[in-house]
């Protein structure tokens, strides 16, 4: 019986494969993520240092058997070291040509940190000696020699690192040196020596000079890792079954740091910041991998390689296509030139900016390598929302240092002067300045300052910190945890080293990547008309079968949302239009409005404004529907407030009081009589509860005529586009139903003044959908009832999480919904992503229950989930037919669209 | 073939029953209510005057045939009369002996007022004569013709009855008299005269003085009725079927008038006010019918009839008995003596006081007629209700004239000084003046008048007007309509006839009968410890499978609500305890905090007085359950208003501006500042809409130290309860949730103390119960999720309403909600009568996910639903384990209970 095969030669992959069935996932659990992809790269006759795996199964078999390592599992160690010796030419403890390996942990997710890897096996102090002489290079030998004794004491021999360190320092202080580098070959003979005491001394035994022992010990030290605490905990924090194991790669080490024709670097397949067909990266002659990334040297532009190692340049570049053909992706790969040989050491796919995801995604598809489908399923709606916020100019980046860099929790760029305290945040924003707020953290009592502010800066905290949260979402850009930074509150300055901002100087945060700026960097405006993004999302839409329709209250706004591929317009509330400067005193008017008749003129006063609101919009969305809402909020929105009218009367009191001349005192008596007769109204307006008061469907029953007035306002203006020949599709929809009946009072008004108009004017319009808002869990419930009056039903989603959790956003977010979120109470803010159990209950009764009714009723949503991915997933799964957000969320909402719809379609 | 049976003499009924298939309802469909029940009595060998009765079918008949009489109707009718005349040895037509009958229409269903009669057929110039000579009483035989003419004309030939109406004032005048009381019979042969000739001249025919003419143009008069507009209306509004006709009732006339033996009277079987088994009633001798009921002549209390005719009253007085017997209920019986012969005119379920209703259940059953179960159902619930409001005393009533009398339209009595506006009720109300608003109608702007008020009298509307729709809402007794009553309102007086009311002068109200008083009338307390309810009560608890507990915050409601038969305390507020003098500073200091230390520090202030709380409510409701929720309301509720705070800081600085003492100044200025600090605390605690915010379990979360002192006064009172061998149940419930971590979380906090509070005492209480209030639409969706952690569900349908429904009770009520009931598009006040479609939905459907959670989860309701007769059905239909309501309600209730399980025992 021969033993189980405990580990895969790099070019073993086949034989791995048919071991565990053919997949490909198999695969990479059964040799972990690493190897696998090591073995991929071996099979498609890519240069990777020659080395095998032990499988995880070989792991899994030491933990179950006490530490035991399975039988038969040095043999094929042994015989797989043998194989790499012939084909390295080199020989494991020989010191002429001597075979050094690493030795790295590698499980099927990565684990980043968490597990172990020794470098350099096989050194020993005859091995040295040869490599010396070989290379020339004492100290880098020498150097080598220390790390694996160091690393091997740590990982092995369970030897804490500080010991070691405490070596170098005395060292570093007895040379009088500052830094490693400055010690000589003569100082690392001395550490060497001090390093194999430590290691006796310590560990109880002596560092093994033979390097088959090395490779063994270093072994089972990574099946040790993989049950260590530390390990342990990740996993469970990352939700990692414990009983996958981990593989052990073992690899011929290369060296670009040998001398002539040596090198090192990282590149990117294509440029990770624009997108463009072009390599990027850096790269070092005569260097090791870890001089690239630590930023001692100057690196070098990986396009000038051509120039000095030509033949590996152009090889790299060869496999670099290679690479991205077979994983149908932008690759992030790490090389070596070792004496004019290329090796590869890594590859992965590449992290990317925003741009360069919807661009390579385009791109990759252009090219034939991946489907049109996959191209929209690259690109997450997140990033289009970064494409969607402000960022800085790249060439202003280009040139731009940045101070510190923290942690990138909410994306965008912010620029504006330094404030430290909410307060003064609120006040420097009121007088309109650009802040940004800088605090060590932030807690509840601080977000008046942070919605204030353009963005957030703090010093301290996580990505779960109350800053990150609240500027998650508010959409403030915001940095959080940049350690560096140290606030000085009591002297309004901060310093990051030996630079100092006081409050009030400029300073340049970047959400997006974490970057914190001196002064002011340049912004630019949100790239919608990017030619990529334009093809991406008519890709999208392609896909998609939920519609993607913009709220919008204006032209200017509904403008936008056309440009931006918004289908119609799903919400347009008619009471913004009366806010505006012009129309605010005549609904005072309509309001305090002593006698019925008054108040009817007051309303007809209206008309004509509103008629030419409508006009306006239907004008911009010519062919494209538009639901237009029907007054919904309380009356007392309109009015000053009650707080402000009274403080008005107190300082009237006193001026009357210090008044001496009789016609001043008539004219205050005046204004104090007016002021009253207005703050009693307010008051006989004031409501405990307003979200629950008397507002939308209610109101309009109770003044009919605001019902009749706004119909005739929106079927007149119809009228009027249709004899401009445009295509008016307008729709009318009531807020605030909860019972049938109230729409079908609504709608009786409705259709008697459209009617009316219609035959005053001798002409119609062909039809004028009457629908609801559905934000009350009773209309909800009631759903079959209401579907008899409405035509359309339109989720206001905003409202309906409000009432279906009891919950006035206005008054919880900041005062205790971001608490629940720290303390894991909830799992999002449901005023971002729908509450599926909850609220999500409700709409599919809704939706299923109202369809019964009406087969034909058409069901969307408005509230601000219309623009919000997981959301948008939901009301996909609930059978939508579109979703409407803000002009700006509208390309989010059409690449969430397709996703959920081919997600859905894939399983 | 012989003809179809058309109609059935009142000895025929089995012949009628078995036409029909024996069904008891479906002979009333065939003969109509009051023929079938003169059948009836005529079986039971009861004196009825002979008759018949013409079917319903041949009404349908007739209407179908496009009024045409069936073939055979008139020969049949022909056959009946022959056999009355047989019967009663009288004859059609015939002056010496002649026949009288009456023809009157009597439909399945009553229909009062809306269908026609007319008496005295078979009168002509011929018989009236031989009738004088008969009777010697030749006016009330002339008034008798005078009146077939006027019924005969109106009724038969459509004459309007002012033609008639004014031939008798032209007499009268040419008399000078003022009644009709007056004439003389040669007045009356004139207007006889007269009444002919306005028939011929309207109706373009004579008065047929054929008797057997009259008597069929009468019938398909009645016929005709049944499809005349004011039929039609009455059973549009009423719900009646339009097709199922009216039957056609053929009476033999008697007569109370005819001189000795003669009587007529009305009777009880027994006392409708008490419920005391005797006749009651009253009779006239030698009188006609209508001179009973009219009070033209004093009548005499039945009692007496013993005395003037001994035989018809012992007759009568057996016969009311049988007929009690055979109905199983109380009887109301008109009946008549001629020349000593009794007859029975009509009986019927007799009507009576709420006391009265519980007494003869009671009786009846205790007498073998009726069941238990009857007696439980035939009292209902609202009569309960009265029995426990204040009402007149029966002393004190009975030797009061009432003023007028308007629409009983809100039980109970009220006493206070009448007030003609709402801001002058609520001003002297807030003086601790019992008052009575009075106004000729009330509007929305009057509700709060309307609330302060003790009683509500209005001198128009009907019973559905703005005042009777308030009134019953608010439980305040109210009566409306009251239309003698004249207001002047700008001399702040009431004028009724001659007696005139000032503004400020005492006033009764009984909303339970109508009767407005001058003056203040004795009330007495609720008649709880009546034997009789005492009994019903027992009864109504062995049929009820509903538990009934109370909502009570302290010892003495605890106490009520145990001797009202709660069954243990189904909500204990108590933040009601923290609104007491003592504890409200305390509060003040706990929110007003400025560090936890000194928070904590208030919050072990509480922990006593609480402690105390428990203590002795446990002791009240010793070996019963009592569930304690944990502190509910926001902050700012504790703290003055905002507005409040603002007064004061303007009134101060007026006072500085005023002030010129130094002293005073900082005086002035330190109250300022603490003012100042105050209204910052309220400021920063204002919510937009506070039903929404902060508050229940939300600050309970976020301020752990007051579930943990809440939770260690409970088991702290418990333990000291259980030393004084107090057999305490407490249960503590946790306010407000809406999602399952948040009850996980508040449980863990409670469990945590309630194990340090046992270890510290070493002692502990067997269980007590965690559970939770379902308020919220998303705990009623997740109940399946927050059963996991909760082992009691108790909803609080106040909130659940005004969130199922997005209204704020306090904004809604008055504002919109009672203008929905006006304008019917509600049915019923949802916070009085659960609104099943909407929160009833959610409540099933909470019941049922949170069962299946956990099987032995108990479910009850604690909103002031639990109290209401048919929110008390719906719960029994959702399976409750109990309801909770006011201690006055608790009677109510488990009467409600038991129906409710009757009902659905019954189907």
């Amino acid at each position: 019986m021969s033993a189980k095969k405990w580990l895969y030669a790099f070019d073993e992959i086949e034989e791995a494969q048919r071991h565990v069935g053919g997949d490909w996932e198999a695969v990479r659990g059964l040799l972990g993520g690493k190897g696998a992809n090591l073995a991929d790269m071996t099979r498609l006759g890519i240069p990777v240092p020659p080395g095998f795996v032990i499988t995880t199964e070989a792991c899994n078999a030491y933990t179950d058997g006490g530490g035991q390592v399975p039988a038969g599992l040095w043999d094929q160690v042994m015989e797989a070291l043998e194989r790499l010796e012939e084909a390295t030419g080199k020989r494991f403890g020989d010191p002429d040509r001597p075979l050094l390996v690493a030795c790295r942990s590698g499980a099927r997710f990565s684990m980043p940190g968490m597990m172990d890897t020794v470098l350099d096996i096989g050194l020993n102090d005859k091995v040295v000696e040869g490599m010396i002489a070989a290379t020339g290079d004492e100290r880098f030998v020498l150097d080598s020699y220390r790390r694996l004794l160091q690393m091997f004491g740590g990982v092995v021999l369970g030897v804490p690192d500080e010991a070691f360190e405490s070596v170098l320092r005395s060292k570093r202080r007895a040379r009088n040196v500052a830094s490693d580098e400055e010690l000589t070959a003569a100082d690392w003979r001395d550490v060497i020596s001090s390093f194999k005491s430590v290691i006796s001394r310590r560990a109880g035994e002596p560092f093994p000079d033979e390097p088959f022992e090395q490779l063994k010990l270093a072994t089972t030290a990574v099946f040790e890792s993989w049950a260590g605490k530390r390990a342990h905990d990740y996993r469970e924090a990352a939700g990692i079954a414990h009983d996958l194991g981990t593989a052990v790669n073992v690899v011929t080490m290369v060296f670009g740091n040998m001398g002539e024709g040596c090198a090192t670097g990282v590149a990117m397949s294509r440029d990770a910041t624009t997108g463009e067909d072009r390599l990027e990266g850096d790269y070092l002659l005569n260097a090791q991998g870890e001089d690239v990334v630590a930023g001692i040297r100057p690196t070098k532009r990986i396009s000038q390689l051509e120039s000095e190692l030509p033949d590996a340049a152009r090889q790299f570049a060869e496999i670099a296509k290679r690479l991205e053909r077979h994983y149908r992706d932008m690759q992030d790969m790490e090389f070596t030139v070792e004496r004019g040989k290329l090796w590869l050491l890594q590859t992965r796919t590449g992290k990317r900016t925003a741009q360069a995801a919807v661009r390579i995604a385009v791109d990759l598809a252009d090219e034939g390598l991946i489907s049109r489908q996959e191209a929209v399923l690259r690109v997450s709606p997140d990033q289009i929302d970064i494409f969607l916020h402000p960022q800085f100019a790249a060439a202003a980046i280009e040139s731009a240092e940045p101070l510190t860099t923290g942690l990138n929790v909410s994306p965008g760029a912010a620029v504006g002067v330094a404030a430290f305290d909410p307060d003064l945040a609120e006040r420097w924003a009121s007088e309109g300045r650009e802040v940004v707020l800088v605090r060590p953290d932030t807690k509840p009592d601080d977000v008046h300052g942070m919605l204030a502010a353009a963005g957030i800066l703090t010093s301290s905290g996580g990505r779960t910190s109350h800053a990150a949260l609240v500027a998650r979402q508010f959409g403030k850009p915001a940095v959080v945890g940049a350690s560096e930074i140290e606030i000085d509150l009591s002297a309004r300055t901060l310093w990051v080293g030996r630079t100092q901002i006081n409050e009030g100087d400029p300073i340049s945060v970047d959400g997006t990547t974490g970057h914190v700026y001196q002064g002011r960097i340049e912004t630019v405006d949100p790239d919608i008309d990017n030619p990529w993004l334009t093809t991406l999302l008519e890709w999208a839409d392609e896909f998609r079968t939920l519609g993607v329709r913009a709220n919008a209250d204006d032209p200017v706004e509904a403008a936008r949302a056309r440009r931006y591929g918004a289908a119609g317009i799903g919400l347009c509330r008619t009471e913004h239009m009366f806010f505006a400067a012009d129309r605010l005193p005549i609904m005072h008017a309509m309001i305090t409005a002593p006698t019925s008749a008054e108040r009817r003129e007051a309303i007809a006063d209206l008309l004509p404004l509103q008629r030419a609101d409508f006009l306006g919009m239907f004008k911009v969305m010519d062919g494209l529907p538009v639901i237009i809402r029907l007054l919904d909020p309380p009356l007392h929105e309109f009015l000053p407030s009650f707080d402000e009218l009274s403080e008005r009367i107190a300082d009237l009191r006193i001026r009357l009081l210090k008044a001496s001349d009789l016609a001043q005192m008539d004219d205050l008596v005046d204004q104090m009589t007016a002021t009253r007769r207005l703050r009693n109204r307010v008051e006989d307006l004031r409501e405990a509860n307003p979200m629950l008061g008397l507002r939308g469907v209610r109101l309009g029953l109770q003044i009919p005529d605001l019902i009749r007035m706004q119909t005739r306002a929106i079927v007149e203006a119809a009228l009027e586009a249709k004899s401009e020949d445009i295509d008016v599709q307008p729709e009318i929809m009531v807020p605030l139903v909860s019972h049938a009946t109230e729409m079908q009072a609504a709608r009786a008004l409705i259709s008697d003044e459209m009617e009316e108009v219609f035959a005053e004017r001798d002409d119609s319009i062909d039809h004028i959908s009457i629908g609801t808002m559905i934000e009350v869990p009773r209309a909800a419930l009631t759903a079959a009832e209401i579907a008899a009056h409405a035509e359309f039903f339109s989720f206001g989603t905003n409202d309906l999480t409000q009432t279906t959790m009891a919950i006035s956003r206005d008054d919880a977010e900041a005062k205790f919904l971001l608490e629940y979120l720290a303390d894991q109470l909830i799992d999002d803010n449901p005023f971002r992503t729908l509450d599926e159990r909850g609220v999500g209950r409700l709409m599919a009764l809704a939706t299923d229950e109202g369809r019964a009714t009406r087969p034909d009723l058409v069901v969307g949503i408005c509230g601000e989930h219309g623009g919000e991915p997981a959301s948008i997933a939901l009301c996909q799964r609930l059978g939508l037919a579109y979703v409407s957000c803000s002009a700006y969320r509208v390309p989010v909402a059409r690449l969430a669209a397709a996703h959920a719809a081919l997600q859905a379609d894939g399983g």
